[in-house]
């Protein structure tokens, strides 16, 4: 089969011929001069990226790592978490707080709504004592996105630790990491940002650090290890790996983030906002339902549609990807078989990306047999990135 | 300005990541054993590609060189051309014609119409002893097609030369040097091959040579010499070049032919007919007319499209650059202002790339203020692609 | 600074142009059937590089990854394990594996010698019940090499679980897992193959497979999980991944595989030798010390150079770098100060590359005030180099 | 056969990643604004280069093209031409100022020595009412430089017309086209630029323009006429091209060009001095004469070296290339067979490239029976690149 012709999934998902040719540069020794300055100067601009002046952690593999390696860190027995679920991720996120000892409140909402501050403010209260608050930004299975902006600070005056998987946020919509109390955010290079998928932003604030320092199960010696970085690199003077970076992966983040700082990271946000809404235009107009309940709380990166009824799911993805080139998704974990998802990340934000993605969805539900409205779809796709104006091009 | 998103011009247009990464790879001697490998094995993929068993010569400098190489190659005093014009470039070719010192009949059609086999033949009885017929197979400012089959065939039993400009229709559109009797094919690779645009790919048959030997007016010593290759190159065993080639183009051309002839000749042509279709459909269903005042003779590489009264060319492309990111290209010559092109070559003659040229340049008439249906259009450009099933995806 | 001119270090090294431009190809999604197909045929390239009919586990991390995912995933509370240590790499091994609860024996030879097959033999019988024997096949800090073959097939004999870090031998010296009884060998790419270092390559024996299963302590549902890619991805039919791999470093390891063995594995290594002997040669003959104790186990990958009385090592390789734009490495761990190493793997095994890491450490040294042949250095470098005839320019 | 380890040849040489990275970029439409942006802005880069306020066309075609496009441009029949002769490359210049109809006065020395301004200046006087003077800067075939800052003045003075061939001196020697009196200026950027060999770029004062639109010869309406790109593009504002620019090659000279002014041209220079210093003391030590009779004029961009009694060129470049891997030139023209050259421009004339060419050169004379002394051959050259200091590794 041919390379695909558009990548428009909910991630890995297509990157910029700048950040391929990041990715593609010379390789050089991770402790060669310029290597060593390039890595810091990644971290740097990747804190300017989350809005922060805490520490950032470059640990090399998919965000699930930096997940793994916080969750692991802070954690101890007993520790009492509020885990906040909106979504498959921030389930499986509550699995893994219990599996290291915590002792797990959650709450929940059905996984087509976002969280509802209020509740959470109730839910701190009730619950008493809470020490960490864990949520997902934006729950990329199910395209939803939670009001981190307002449950953060709450958190932070319930004394709790925050924290957040932004990993399909960070670049993609509104992140502001200290401002919103945020302790442990982890980001991931391969969603909006449209960088290589292998590795995790981790950023921490003082609490975190003390708190994973505090804790004698945090991972020590260990490639799971916030804290080898903390004492081998940052304190060390960032002059000594504790584990060899991916040169590759840190030259592809560099240039992807550069390239979003550089575009103006409003700017950026406002081009996935409004893919995304041109995206939801287009699948309603079509006759099709969205996933999430409320377009408010619809996310930026990818737009989930729920499967009409009669059509399945994997069929569907086979055929556009086959007869048109298009790779979109599907649903994951337990929605695999429930929804579609139609990335609009990174150069996927840009132009008539969201076109392509509406159309193809629908010229292959329309070939399976479906009955959708493909000129419908198409007008009021673009409809909404002519309204948009000049924030679509750049 | 950012780098544009989709390039769907009437070329150079966007070539292949593969492409891409053999114009980049390291740059070697002109000398080396594996750049003069790779050198011939060019030749002889050209020749396949132009299905002919005669003379490759790959000149360095885009198509034009190659044209003007031929022309000045072939051209005495007093030689007796057939001109054949239904379009700019093959206007401008007489001119050459005639500086050149040629004793020039012209067989002009209305620059929206093809020619006409039958008015050849009787240009042919009627001029006699006609040395040289020349026709564009496939003409770029205007999206005709001419009937190359036909022609060629014609002019030879007439005892003429047959030269043929093919720069946009190899590899786009059935082409047949040998069978069709044309001397002197010189195409282009930035058109529907997608490779760079430095190069000019001239097919000679004996007969060519001969009357190219036999013209002490033609070029000797010089940039513009075909006989410079001959004697250098090709009669000195293909070791020593007359010229340097340009390596990193040379490598370009070899992976675009590669890939045109790896996918199947036949599929790749049936391709960019299946997306000239759709992009043809598409723009008649917005409510526009197409240049050519038949389907029977649009071409395969690009879509003209007449400018609707009240709108002008310009602007509109400036606009549907600017705010969607996509380059369409205008008229050229004398045709700038009357009409529009849309391109689907190479790459973009895939997947939904007719939809993206269609959409792109529908919204931005429709921003502007024309009034056009753009649902329609999107319905019958997908129409077209759904209906071709699997020739779409390769 | 600029880029160095030669990564000559002990890795990551300089890739290739092909590597480079296969981690520079477009992302796309790991779902994507190009991709899933593309990273089962790295498996089974990784097999054959491994000389191996086990299961081959592509880990998204450094090769340290997949080594403290092995070890974790064997070792039990009181398990007898034999450590093999012959330099720093190994000394840490026993670290992590008195860390995760085993009963650790330790055999320990001089760092600038390899191990003896007798004296293991004797420990295994001294000891009895050894359930774990663990070595580094080639110790990349001190450019040594061990005799797995001889090892690894009197460990299994005792009954033993055989662990070997392959990590700078595979692709640079004779390995065959499967005929040396190794049932856990952990590649990465970054050394001898040259490809980018963001990959553990991990092959498993059943045996191993059932240790690891059998271990209640053993990683689950964790980024260090090798049971987690053994139960979704293999089991499940190699079509769901458990984390998301990095698309651009399969892309790259592909590559660098595809080249080793297209080039021949045998010649491959040759080439190794051949540049490792030149370069002990010419080091030799500049009038410095080898750290080897004996040629007959000096590593392939890295020749390692005591650092003469007097001098300095980082400010020698500070001025190397910026003086001639040349990077080589020191020691590392405890030996940091003690030794220089000069590279010589992937495209630094071919040409001329071994002089280059010769004459500039050389000519450094000679810089900053140390007595050095120079002359005696490159005679006897090229020496090696023309002798070896055509096992060099492949 | 594999790819060239190091290509130190005579030009194409090896170009940087950086060019090769620009080279690889996706395509755009010349008429796309990014690209129009892009070539405007090469050619005030190129300017700069040349030091040169005058005007700069970019012709696409090796330098031969503007060389021949410059000539055919100023010679009308009957003009007096002193056509100034130290090489291969001026001699051929002189068969065209024939061609194309100048009476050609020839100053010529022996093809190992350089131009003498005493000579000229006596010429002039001698010929009286010479209308233009011709001359190569640094003749490649032979690695000689010529006191072009001398004699241009002197041939102003004498109301002539100045041309130069500067193909292999921009970028690596000092040029002042405009205060050393240079009309026409002739580069190539396969040269010291290391760029991509598919470009001219001429730089013409008024005066020459002058004297090509009085020329009722200089072509018009063709692939060679410099007047085309002047009355179309420079005249019509830059906006309008008369021929399709090479997308990729404008790229890579860019690229090249930048490269080399954000260096500092000064310290560019001065690397590729040092560079030619070295490998002339590393040929001298190993035995052999240099072509040059003295190293005053011997050139920075190729070291030629005198082909030793009883030694064959062709076999040795084959054998070199074979075993090492390493691409080296022969002589050019009539001198094919009596030198050998040593490029080392671009990245070639960094770090201790000079040492892989005299080593490979001398170690592959030496397997094929020479007395030649490698030891002291590396010593010299690697002394030369220690003395130079800090220029060395910028």
């Amino acid at each position: 089969m041919d390379q695909p012709d558009f990548t428009l999934s909910a991630g890995p998902t297509m990157s910029s011929p700048r950040v391929q040719q990041a990715q593609g540069q010379p390789m050089v020794f991770d402790y060669d001069p310029v290597f060593q300055e390039r890595f810091r100067e990644t971290e740097r601009l990747v804190g300017e990226l989350f809005r922060s002046a805490n520490d950032v952690v470059l640990m090399q593999g998919e965000a699930v790592l930096g997940i793994e390696a916080a969750a692991r860190g802070v954690v101890k027995p007993g520790l009492k978490a509020l885990n906040l679920v909106s979504g498959v991720y921030a389930k499986w996120f509550g699995d893994w707080l219990r599996d290291y000892g915590a002792e797990v409140v959650e709450l929940e909402v059905p996984y087509d709504e976002a969280l509802d501050p209020a509740a959470v403010e109730q839910a701190l209260e009730q619950h008493g004592e809470i020490e960490l608050v864990a949520l997902v930004h934006s729950e990329t299975p199910s395209g939803i996105e939670n009001p981190l902006a307002e449950i953060g600070p709450l958190a932070k005056r319930a004394g709790a630790l925050v924290f957040a998987d932004v990993v399909s946020a960070v670049g993609g919509t509104e992140l502001r990491t200290d401002e919103w109390c945020v302790d442990i955010a982890i980001g991931g290079p391969q969603k909006c940002l449209a960088g290589p998928p292998g590795m995790s932003m981790c950023v921490l604030s003082e609490a975190a650090w003390e708190a994973i320092e505090a804790n004698p199960n945090a991972p020590r010696g260990s490639f799971l290890s916030l804290l080898d970085w903390r004492h081998t690199w940052i304190e060390g003077g960032r002059v000594k790996f504790p584990y060899t970076p991916s040169v590759a992966d840190i030259n592809g983040v560099h240039a992807a983030v550069s390239q979003c700082l550089e575009d103006g990271l409003e700017r950026v946000i406002g081009r996935h906002a409004t893919a995304a809404r041109a995206c939801r235009a287009g699948v309603e107009a079509m006759g099709l339902e969205l996933w999430p309940r409320s377009a408010d709380y619809a996310a930026n990166c990818v737009t989930a549609v729920r499967c009409p009824q009669g059509v399945e799911v994997k069929p569907v993805l086979a055929h556009v990807r086959e007869r048109y080139g298009v790779m979109l998704s599907g649903g994951y974990g337990e929605l695999a078989d429930r929804l579609f998802r139609l990335g609009h990340m990174g150069p996927g934000s840009r132009s008539l990306y969201p076109l392509v993605a509406v159309s193809a969805f629908g010229r292959g539900l329309a070939d399976l047999g479906a009955d959708v409205d493909l000129g419908a779809a198409a007008d009021a796709t673009l409809q909404v990135l002519s309204e948009a104006g000049e924030a679509i091009p750049a």
